[in-house]
């Protein structure tokens, strides 16, 4: 197993933030290379050597780059086993935990910039998601079953998902359904989120300001 | 370990395709519930029931619904190790390998779906994916390092996206580029590839006349 250091690509007004309260519940050490978006280090060319598309997160573990934010999410949780934040391979909830992240990338923030962008939709067919309101109601029925994605017990997927839902019902994209809200609550309380809330917020206070992005 | 049933819900001319590949590369017994688009199989509330988004593939291993390409690509490849056709948790080829999945759930799709619908750009910093031109010139420069998108080793993840190359470039929504077409060819003379393609156009030729679609 590679022990090398881990780094995170981190501005605590992106979707960084997710990975840094995961980072946080499995009580590992890691290292930040901040990236200051008022004076553009995301575009910078050493950065961009990194993440070509200048994205964050971006995860330096040794010698390997892993960019995509659901890919670090699977990628550290199954690499630090003793946080038990991940269904391990032969554990039936893998293909729920596996889904329900994919889910994330493949058809929620599709459907959620599209929404937020006021895009007409395209052919349910075509598009990787089908809709919007369905996208919607289909994660609403999940959340609705159980106090997390995968029953009663808590793994990276809520970690992900629960700073997820908050911010996109923060910005008005997601509606403030009850069961978003509970679920957003009860994610929050974690350890690892009231933690690295207060860490990006003594960060935030030492950087210059910057216009919120969601880079 | 789960070692009920696999059905695959599967039609030839749908995203479902480069997972049959990937079960005829992994040598499991599978069975499949056949979607005739025409009579609108994709829309009924049977198939409904199972996927909300009435979106292919979609995968039920025993109880377990499993949903969306790529979280059915690193759930198959891990839970039938025996054709490592995946780089194990502790492998440095881990990382890159979940990057490059997720790469084409994040990044590729959405930036290939909006260039097919001619959308407007959105800003790079909200985008998941920045923008498509660099979308396009990173998957080509790591194709650009060697044979396959980890180096040497062929993974699920070429079987992946050696289908959805070939799709998109036949569409003409990914350009013909001589990295992509020679790594087209090396995978789909891949035996599974061959088989899959065999089976598939059997299974085409007994269905009713249907408009092409990529659900």
């Amino acid at each position: 197993m590679t022990t090398s250091a881990v780094t995170l690509y981190h501005n605590p007004q992106s979707r960084s933030a997710s990975t840094r309260i995961l980072l946080e519940a499995l009580g590992i050490d890691y290292e930040m290379a901040l990236l200051d978006f008022a004076s553009g280090q995301n575009r910078a060319p050493d950065f961009l050597a990194v993440n070509p598309l200048g994205k964050l997160p971006t995860l330096v573990n040794g010698e390997t780059v892993i960019t995509e934010q659901i890919a670090i999410v699977i990628y550290l949780a199954d690499r630090f086993p003793e946080a038990a934040l991940a269904p391990a391979i032969d554990d039936p909830l893998r293909g729920p935990y596996l889904r329900w992240l994919a889910f994330y990338a493949g058809s929620f923030e599709p459907a959620v910039v599209d929404r937020a962008y006021k895009r007409e939709p395209i052919e349910a067919s075509a598009s990787p998601y089908g809709d919007y309101d369905t996208v919607i109601a289909t994660l609403a029925a999940q959340l609705a079953k159980a106090d997390y994605l995968l029953g009663d017990r808590l793994t990276a997927a809520d970690l992900h998902w629960g700073n997820a839902l908050k911010w996109t019902t923060g910005f008005g994209i997601v509606p403030t359904l009850p069961v978003f809200m509970d679920y957003i609550a009860r994610v929050d309380t974690h350890p690892a989120c009231v933690r690295a809330r207060e860490l990006d917020a003594a960060l935030l206070a030492t950087m210059a300001p910057s216009p919120a992005s969601a880079d």
